[in-house]
């Protein structure tokens, strides 16, 4: 297979981690003869830095013309710290989500048999727990109305959906939930939101098409509650775009590591990937983050593809690095393996 | 002392473990010599049936005119499974909250210890956390325009905020750091959100009152994933009303179950109390729910009236349940003591 893939390598450790899911790349290729091709492009804090625009036209053309995005981080304390900046790096990903019609975020979540200690949860909570946050990723109140009167003392910000918005993520995450254990629980708050009345109205009559996956609702306070209490009892979870957001780190945690944490963005004819860590500035350049949420998300591109038989050879390979202790330290205090040794690790062994 | 309270038991749970909180409150009131009269009325689930209202008129008055409300708990299945219902006993609270102008909900957080081994994260984790959510209570998108087009095809909620709303929880929550360890972390979504940035504005201009406070700041991701990581380095959290009831239920967790904690709800001239669990339907008349939420509330209300050697006289009570194991299922699956009787021991003990 030929394919032509854009490299967003972005801010922070970006650049860093995206060169180990490149060379986990390069590796399949030459062990199943695949050709990918990589094409670098500007996003976020230095694409602002070199052209003004968090998104360039150049990199939103090029992600428009290629198979794949391979999205690396975003995000730098510069900005967030002045709420005055017109300007942020993170206009750069909402802009390209919205343009590339990526309305679906998919992020799985399971912890690795080896690493069960390394969770700030007990063991017994997190042993066998397994799966998949559909989250909504092009509307909501990311994407509403914003303001701020004149005088800058009251400020809003819009969070709308609309039933076709609520019906395609809803389809995807169901025809998940068939493949899985058959079960589909939908976050929301509706017993406050209007947004959230919709969003259950158009899930009962999506999941009309499902009869064989259960379906049930969580109020949002409660969901952040059971993640934790008792993660085993979900197998896949469907909400939109801010609750998404929220609850899917606050799951990362039952992993022992966000840093091990990959995701896919779907939308109708485009895709992206990215790990579910931002930027993290205090560890840029040192060759200490974790490299393994961006080589996963490599192994989400290939399954994509339909690249099953290669996507499992990059899940072997990572699981071998965790199984030998060839991890970064944020999973082993002592890990004498940085940033690159990981990604060799890991080539090497495909 | 003399106290008049509106005693709003609500749905579910409330009536059963409000009971344990008057109980408390009439020992104290014996042993120390004050009087607390307690007026009854409808909120919710209940007061709908009774009236259609959620929140009658006689209630409100009744609360408008007392020195202070216990409330117990709201919400109903019934309601919550249908998206159409044009009433919901949600909006009784809602309804109360601002009529009684109640802006600060404050939620303290600290494990017991002797129940270190309840919570599903690591005792390592959690030993020795002690904070405080500050969660403004009456703006934000709970209070916004709600929209539906007529087609029933596109819902939106508003969420709005202005500079008065965030200043005056502001310095509530600065006041509490500063009789606290000094720290204050607010908590938004900044990157994306223009609320959270004129958050951020004005909470940096508050904070120039307190100098001796420490200010720093959290996206509301990261947040959920600190509360479970790393709990200790947290002192006081101050946030908006969405992401409080999200944060302040996930970091329940923190002590073992949400059955533990309680909550004050702060205005110019109001004040409600209540533990942070709900209704809890599945448990209503099964003498198996948590009192000591409920018992602890009316602690808060206590020291709200500066009546602060009562108010630890019941923390001492509840301290000596969890010491003697007189607690119920939640906390000890074996436990042979209901509701009543872990109100009776609070009661005795005062
Ligand atoms: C960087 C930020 C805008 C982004 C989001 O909130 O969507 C990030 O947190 C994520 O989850 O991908
Ligand atoms: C019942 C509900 C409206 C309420 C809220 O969301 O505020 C509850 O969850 C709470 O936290 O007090």
């Amino acid at each position: 297979m030929n394919l032509k893939i854009a490299a967003l390598a972005g801010d922070g450790i970006g650049p860093e981690v995206i060169l180990q899911a490149k060379k986990a790349l390069h590796a399949i290729g030459l062990v199943f003869d695949h050709e990918f091709v990589f094409e670098d492009a500007f996003v976020g804090a230095i694409a602002i830095e070199k052209t003004g625009n968090p998104l360039p036209e150049q990199t939103l053309n090029l992600c428009l013309n290629t198979d794949a995005v391979l999205f690396g981080a975003i995000g730098d304390p510069k900005y967030d710290n002045n709420p005055d900046a017109k300007v942020r790096p993170e206009q750069g990903l909402l802009k390209l989500r919205k343009s590339l019609g990526l309305f679906a975020n998919i992020r799985p979540i399971k912890p690795y048999a080896s690493l069960l200690n390394s969770s700030p949860l007990k063991k017994e909570i997190i042993q066998g727990a397994d799966f998949i946050i559909f989250r909504e990723l092009t509307g909501g109140v990311y994407f509403g109305e914003k303001k701020l009167n004149e005088a800058g003392t009251i400020a809003s910000d819009l969070c709308e959906y609309s039933e076709e918005e609520i019906t395609r993520v809803s389809h995807l995450a169901f025809k998940s939930a068939q493949n899985r254990r058959k079960k589909l629980t939908m976050v929301d708050k509706a017993n406050v939101l209007e947004t959230s009345r919709l969003w259950r109205r158009v899930v009962k009559k999506v999941s009309e098409n499902y009869s064989d996956v259960a379906l049930d609702f969580l109020f949002v306070d409660n969901a952040a509650m059971q993640i934790i209490l008792n993660p085993r009892q979900f197998d896949v979870l469907l909400t939109e775009n801010l609750f998404g957001d929220i609850l899917s780190d606050e799951a990362s945690v039952i992993t022992g590591s966000i840093g091990l944490l990959a995701s896919a963005s779907l939308g109708k004819t485009n895709a992206l990937f990215e790990p579910i860590h931002g930027s993290y500035p205090q560890a840029t350049g040192k060759n200490i983050a974790n490299p393994i949420a961006s080589i996963l998300s490599a192994a989400m591109l290939l399954e994509y593809f339909g690249l099953n038989k290669e996507a499992k050879k990059v899940y072997e390979a990572v699981e071998k690095a965790i199984e030998y202790n060839v991890v970064t330290e944020d999973l082993n205090t002592d890990s004498k393996f940085g940033t690159n040794e990981v990604g060799d690790f890991v080539a090497n062994f495909i």
